[in-house]
């Protein structure tokens, strides 16, 4: 490997090769180590995507350290699965972060153009799962999509659900959310054509075992179209759909 | 205890009590002792029932030698997973037998009365649960009920089982067997208010885990109405259901 | 399918047809659509249930706003698994609520008609057993059924659950409430022959695995006539069980 | 409901509403009932997918029969994990069927006209990952997308991963497929901004427990923009990707 | 039954036999009813053993009112698993009530006779090990038996087991607590012959899972000679121990 | 360590203390040192139990090598869960070797002494757990000790059981077999003061998950005097049972 | 074997051998008994690693009074996994002692040679790991290593990591502390060929699973030279770490 | 990125730097792009160690394909986990290959330099476990260590261990492999101070769960200084070893 960079640069030291000519065989280098570059420049073009500190597992200290940092970058900014009082701190330094007490969400949106070409829809099951669905909604309202939510439509009174078809219909990309039997995926799943991401609740007690039970159903769900992402992670469902949203 | 026992015998050899009034006394005897014959005698009032031998864990003898015993009965039999070799050294004993290839059962079907009072309704998620249905619908039938069943509607396409929603109006008891995600009970449920008995399969791979998925899910059953037996155990929501249907 | 559907309708506007002969036809309409509406119908004939809601997973606000809605309503009223505090703001909407501080359950009661046809019994393994059964009781009571129920028959001290065989015999759907080996369905289903259904508790420690245990044993349960409902549903099986018993 | 139903019914009988108010009433009419008719002619929309038949848990009978009423129709097909056998009789009846042993995948390719916007990349972590790999690649093509593959690219040895950049950064969806520790997607996913479908295999053993291993660790992939599919599930994987690429 | 029930007692009435031959005759009456009183009787034996109370799972009330009822009969009293707070109320009941606050044991010992016929010894791997090893240490001892306890004697040093070797020699009934990796029952195995009760404890964090670690080891264990209750069950251990060690 | 070693040497090689004298002070050598020979020596009196080969993960080849060098030593052998091709070697070893194909048990019975001073009872629930049932009752009897067996007496038909209440009154100890829901184990405890070793089996399918369910159940068995070998060891339960039965 | 030993001391004291050659018989005496001094000896070898105490699962009193007989004894000092609580009282013991408030660790290092011949690196995957990852840091820079850390280079942005690579290249052991998805160690390991030891850590939340996901992951890490700890196990891999760089 | 490298080539070009400057430069060029190539060279160093191609999930032909583009090259091979008919046609490519049939391993050893500074110790707790032994023996062999085995010196018999102690002291690593209770190395953690690689086998039935009892008993190994990899994995075990024997 080194014997070829040799012979790159010896050649672009004896003038057999201008700079251009040499920029353009490392990038075909072997193992696209130039390429990696790009990937970094890729990144850079993903900075259209909000900042996003994952709460679980940090201290609050570490929290506020890290918003303070990225206080001096522009755009949007999600700090997911925090308490209040994380919000009380970071309010002294975003004095526009507002924060969603169901979703445990702290968002700040100074960008509010829309990015997603069509409609996400965020569906819940039941009540319960309307935390994890105000994070998926939240999330993909800062993302720069245009949302919609659909709550409390579960397989035990299907009615509200096509009652709410013409929604159903109009989404690009579906979020659904639920818990237990975590059956509503499969559902929605047979009446629609559009990609369906299946976000498992904890919600349930007993044998839901913490959301497993939902979580094994949709990885199981016989229609096709459905993936599906952690228990709980509306976050994760939000940023998926965006992704899809704006191809 | 036995004093007691003493004591009535006595008042019996004294003649101060009667043989009737001793059976009596004995009825209400402490611990209900006697009581316990009339469990047996319950027992008997079951013999409405066909006699079962359940294959699995069994030898091919030791099935064969209690077949030889049961032989000298009258009524129905059904033995139950169990594969075709024995069906054939079965026919030597029972010329009257039938096997069911899917649902591995043999079935004896001498007593054709019906016994209960409704319809009961075997639906299948897919096609491939229909082994376990099939052993369900031959149990139910062989135990005296009338049996409906509706095969592969799944939630992935409800429109068929809407299509056939006035056998599911008719049917006084429901089983409902489905693998994979198990949502149908669920469905069904939110459609009906007859007992549900929702049986899992080990139909599906990777994340059912051989049944695992489909169980939590219809234990988790968000609608009421829903109660789950073993994995695969078509037979065992079929004596359920013939035991309410007689109600 | 539209299609259809404009057809029906200008033979009828052009007297092609009459209003019966269109609701004949639309019954039968492709996908039972038309039927969809009697399945709601049919959910107004399940109205003779009381009005529930499922406490886990809804924050204090969600249920009150929930029994708001329900208040303008008459019936009778379930609220399952709240805590002490709920109740407080519930009597406010509700003055007649009572709350069972082992159940965790609220329950209003106006409507006192008996609709089941037979007795609910309720057993438990163990002592500790008792909220999940007191759960199920308070449901079937207000649900409409008579209710009896032995507690503390655990397969320890079978004597004492022989003790009570004439309340054992005299059921009509038997509730049979356990945790740790949630040995007591199988024993029941050996001396009875009418429905059980297991609820298995979290009950226990350790190897339990917060009613683990219990659950697969019910479900492996060897005598048949045993069906399972989720852990600790206490809720769950006295629904299922005022269903069996209106049949 | 249904006297909602005659009343609409009887004014377009009586020349109180024309046609098209019918039919606009009957669109709005309560839970959507016509709606479901759109549901329908949704279905019809997808017809543009191939036939699938899931070969799981079915006989190879069912599968020739299923297969015999699909060749009435035109369009692609695709039967998903059979053995060699069910192909010989497969090929009887669609002579132009084509059989994949690694993958177990019969395929009949009839139309050929592209309909993914973009590619589609399947990328495997290691040579044992390529059977689902395949049934992924052939199941996306048959579906009408550009499809491109690189296998054997896991972490192990990621300078073979960047040696193929170009063609990660080309792809629209990516699909990627891994066991054991199932760390490629998240790896892919911070390299890229496009939707990765993940696809644990069961391939390992020990720890790996028949493909958990890999399920788990995808479902907790760090980067955002990753969702799972059931273990094997090479055919959802790709079916959902060619939804997301026709968006 | 009941018939050949009235036969015995006709004969009884008729004089044809006396009550001796009656009583005789009820004793191998089929399904040894009569018996039963004896099963009865057979726990009166069992007398001997002191009154134990489960604390887990039961409310305070709850046990103060069993406790209440027990207050009146003689012998000793166990209460396990409860906190110092019912300690308080308990020894308003039983003022020689004592309490072990590692064990979370309240005792009472008024008979100390030595029923047992050699030495129990409760070994333990870990210091963490031992609220569980007080448990049965003090569960045998209040079941009267001479008792020895030799505490963190791991596997990580075993010169510390084998410097208590004389102890070990000397015990007829060993009970073996270990958490984590639950090895110590298998080493004790290798050097002694007599029955090893192996209790596995909740000690460890991460992948010991709660005790399932230790659990699964002792099952698994190699040597001969050993056998396993529940998690954390020093009572159940050291009740199983007290009865060998009476034979 | 060592000059501790030498110290004592040093003063036996001078005269200055006797070999008897030597001797103790190495009996009471730090870390026991010596006292480990006793281990060995108390192996020794063990040997009155018979040679065994565990035969599961072990080749052909290992256990006949094995078999080879046991045939030179006296007393009875067990070699466990091999199959009828071992046996036709073995017996070319071992001529009077006798094969049990149910339990898959090569045994030797030369000794045919009795050791054990009580009767041990082998239970079973089901039929099918004959197969662990009759490894138990031949371990048991090839160690030398009175065995009876009760079999096919679960909890479906309690009254089964109470018939051979007789049996079960007169053992020394009860080695317990069940499958399924293993309630077995915990009834036998109800009625008996004697310990019970329990033997999950991995009878059943389905939910009971190749015997976990029966190994839980039994784990948390309510009664006292219930402790739990694998699932399956119907080796280890009897092996148990016969140290208890010579204490 | 005493024999055998009473053999060796009476030919001592004859004289027919010296004190050397009893030594020396001794050392090859059977099952190694004196060899068994040597492992302590051995142990005492060990001694140049401090003195811990293992926090989780001991009461407070219980660690002060095991701090306090280590506090007459020189070297360092480790408590893990303790609260501040427990370290205001051992600072009474060890004024010297310090508070690692994240690690939750203890420390005591008064002896500062280093004794490890290379270093040891610290590499986590994401912020929330870095408790683990301290308690790992401080492990081995107390027992003698020069430690170094790379904090938040998980596979979600491996850039970060090569920026690094002139850390990872000088390291002689790596410890990898990973939570989620648990993929880092599998890429370090493809980059370097150094031992990797790898800690998942409890970080993150759902289908993690308290750990498990991480755990399954590293266990099932393509490429060689990886091997796993339990989980949150930062004390175990700074051990092993500290045995293998001091060979 | 890409202006720093054309600074870098622009300098070149002008002669400001030479080609020895240049690589330099690149070589701490940011994001270690260069330094991948040294990654690349790090494994040309590694390529001391033996191809390896893993057997699990590979066909026939990709193995033998992939043997056949080793066959190049110079050095040993080791190909894991195939059945001998696989070796019948390895051997076609490499005359010299040999199979060990226990482990399952084709290995070719041309290469017999001494590559590892001190000894790796292969232990055994059973005689079941020696196929995944040998799988490490061989692998360690291969690879150029000087390799001890001692097998079958389980817990159940610690004589045999301590009787081998001499070896055990010797070893620079030790590889302890072991199933069942997994035991093993939590007592040869406390009787040395090396570092010691676990391996859980999948030996054992029932609760051994295909090695998970092993597993998890060693992850919650007590003493320090032991780390675990995959069940089954003696390859994995003896190339980590090989790395730090090496050290």
């Amino acid at each position: 490997m080194k014997n070829q960079l040799r012979d790159i640069l010896e050649k672009l030291a004896k003038g057999e090769i201008n700079v251009e000519q040499a920029l353009e065989k490392l990038k075909f280098f072997p193992y696209e180590d130039l390429e990696f570059a790009k990937v970094d420049h890729h990144r850079f073009l993903r900075r259209d995507f909000p900042e996003v500190i994952f709460g679980p597992g940090k201290t609050d200290e570490q929290i506020i350290s890290i918003a303070k940092k990225i206080s001096e970058k522009e755009g949007n900014l999600l700090i997911t699965k925090v308490s209040q009082s994380v919000y009380e701190k970071v309010k002294e330094i975003f004095p526009d972060a507002k924060y969603n007490s169901l979703a445990k969400l702290i968002y700040v949106k100074r960008d509010t153009s829309i990015k997603g070409k069509g409609k996400i829809l965020v569906i819940t099951a039941g009540t319960s799962d309307i935390p994890v669905a105000e994070e998926a909604y939240l999330t993909a309202d800062v993302m720069g999509n245009k949302v919609e939510k659909i709550y409390d439509v579960g397989v035990a009174g299907l009615h509200r659900l096509f009652g709410e078809y013409e929604k159903v219909k109009e989404a690009r990309v579906i979020i659904c959310v639920a818990g237990m039997e975590g059956a509503l995926p499969s559902v929605i799943a047979g009446i629609t054509s559009v990609p369906i991401i299946a976000v498992p609740t904890s919600v349930g007690y007993g044998a839901s075992f913490h959301g497993l039970s939902a979580l094994l159903a949709m990885l199981n769900s016989c229609p096709g179209g459905v993936a599906v992402v952690n228990i709980d992670n509306g976050f994760g469902a939000a940023y998926l759909a965006s992704m899809i949203n704006r191809l």
